[in-house]
């Protein structure tokens, strides 16, 4: 049994060891509903997420484990009940894992530390979501068998993005330069610490990339005093055709979704052949199976 | 694999295949479950359906199917994001079929361009809802053997209604003669071309029917100045005791669901020995089971 | 098939058979989903519970059914359908057992005598909630082999309490003392033609209880003129460590949940030694399990 409650704490060899199990995982291999068959993984959602909880509901039922689906409306959450007394009441009903999505970064660590299951983190306020990252560094080892020496560009919304958080700490871990880019509103303080370039110049840093990550404007995070303006935004950081043509050839886009068309990303880019997307989107329920395999089984 | 968008586009020996199919689902047949065992159906319903949702999900179930639902709230659809890209996540994530409802017509059309799997249309806007009309038929089907020369008389808000229209196409097409009765503000233009017959006395067509189906007048869709008022509605389109009495001996008595009681059917009715309205329902699971067999499997 | 509308109108051997079976569903015992496979057990649930439906999801899921979840928002409910018409259609759709909770008391009882497959009452307005009754006794009779004789003394709002009536007939029929204690305004009448001994001194019946059931005070539910405040409620009737420490050295603390920390109960007694809280959720399961086996099966 073990959490993951982020990329931090976790080596190099371990997340490797993790990503080569997420190959067995892939449509088309051999049955794995043996590996938790009979057992219960719960879904203790506290945020919207269809997408992050579908894709581990799917990786469960693809181990053979039941899925308990907690939400936030219809449940005791709702009569007032801790945290913490909901994550131990779902504890005593026998699950091997709480996958869970908190607004409070922090939550699913404070969790961790009462209950005996695995508790893993699907996204905890602005802090990590390390199933996001393991599947965005699952897909570039898929086009380049190893990430060292490649350059990751990683743009947009930094400052709201628990996604650019893990994959700065999985993609440095694995090898690769990370490069972080966006208006200096929206970049948090202490990136440079863990190992990232920043710069608000995307023109500059774009052509040294061999993938390039536009992250989701909060559109519904962004104060009333937002500088510069979504248009702006657009202009200096979306990623559209003609600065698609300044990348290198075998440059790769990624996005985790949802996609504002036409203000981080272009439909064209989006849409076009260096987009692997949707790639991410498969990839990730195979990436999950794997988390359940090494933490819960 | 196929797309069920509608009636439309299919062909009567592909109905009446499909219907025959049905047959091996009902209540006590052989198990089913391997015929998509292993399999993913995913539910997005944009729209809110307890009972189509659920027989689909028992119908995924009973071919052994795992099933992923989207719903509305909770997911990114509150986002922002657009509906290709919603289903082609869901795409992403390797479904064989896509079972989808949503406001606006001829949706499913669009997503089935875009995407590898099966298209089940659960309902879109006024167009269809071509699984009713199926199950409809099939109940039918139950009582006479064939439809050829039968009578189906269909009373109501068919305005409004999808279901009226998915079993004018399915009915016709299996030989039948359908009768379609409201009010003049209730009837949209084009159903004769379609091959109806369309009244708005039904006094005069009723003892020729061997089918009775009355619609759910749609309260919540009805314009303020709707006429008639609902009294006068019942009183003039309600099936009550009165009227089934002149109804002929062997005639039977439909209702898609759900029932407003005592506006378009009084409960005597819905509950009298002519009505078929839960062996509709019960029939819907085992027809639901032939189409995700026969379109994704 | 048999339905639990209530602790009412069940005898005590049939008790006792029914918490003997649910030994075989605790954690570790041997797979019985061999008992309900390829059945269904709908859930049918019109007020806010995730830890009761949830509860009997497991359970199902352990016997080997699937699961028909109807939750109120997104159902045919809030399209006006009645209750009996929703039943009906669910019915028609083959399940084994109905799982119903529902804001009327008496709820499940209308149901069960329109439908033929089993009704299980997960909570009717104040009236019962057998399932909860039977966990905790349950959990009782694990300390204590068998409850004649044992004093059990159940504190708070009683009036609001459907968890109290229900213990109170299970703890009586299977041989237990029942003393019931609270403020004048949130007891009910009749209390004491039931069997329970009735009192507003908890200080004074303390040190004969050989467990205590803290109820958790529904702050939701208390009119505006409430008396006694929460603050005095909580100062009169709640269990905080001074009178835990007058209670009999082997006694227990029960609660049924959600927990109001610091209202009804403190936060040192809820997770002290003596606190079988989070054992009552545990056994729930297996209890739900064996509820759905003596039923449905």
């Amino acid at each position: 049994m073990r959490h993951l409650l982020g990329i931090e704490g976790w080596r190099r060899d371990e997340l490797e060891a993790l990503l080569d199990k997420a190959q067995a995982h892939l449509p088309g291999k051999p049955d794995t509903t043996h590996i938790l068959r009979g057992k219960v993984v719960a879904n203790l959602f506290f945020e919207d997420s269809t997408r992050t909880r579908t894709s581990f509901h799917m990786a469960a039922k693809g181990l053979g484990a039941s899925v308990m689906n907690w939400t936030q409306s219809g449940s005791s959450v709702s009569k007032g009940e801790t945290l913490l007394d909901t994550a131990r009441n779902i504890e005593a009903t026998g699950p091997v894992a709480i996958v869970m999505r908190h607004k409070s970064s922090g939550a699913p660590h404070l969790v961790a530390k009462h209950v005996r299951c695995a508790v893993i983190n699907a996204g905890d306020g602005t802090h990590e979501h390390p199933s996001q990252a393991l599947l965005d560094a699952f897909t570039l080892r898929q086009r380049w068998g190893a990430l060292d020496g490649r350059t990751v560009l990683i743009v947009g919304d930094l400052l709201h993005s628990r996604v650019a958080r893990s994959n700065l700490l999985c993609l440095k871990a694995l090898g690769a330069r990370v490069v972080m880019c966006g208006p200096p509103t929206l970049i948090p303080p202490g990136l440079e610490s863990l190992g990232a370039e920043v710069t608000h110049n995307l023109d500059a840093v774009l052509p040294q990339a061999d993938a390039v990550m536009c992250l989701r404007l909060q559109l519904e995070r962004q104060s009333e005093n937002f500088l510069p303006s979504i248009r702006e935004f657009s202009r200096l950081f979306g990623l559209n055709p003609a600065r698609e043509e300044r990348m290198k050839p075998e440059a790769v886009v990624m996005h985790p979704g949802p996609i504002n068309r036409g203000v981080e990303i272009s439909p064209a880019v989006a849409d076009g052949p260096r987009s692997v997307i949707l790639e991410q989107v498969s990839n990730g329920v195979a990436v999950r199976r794997a988390i359940l395999e090494v933490c819960a089984s």
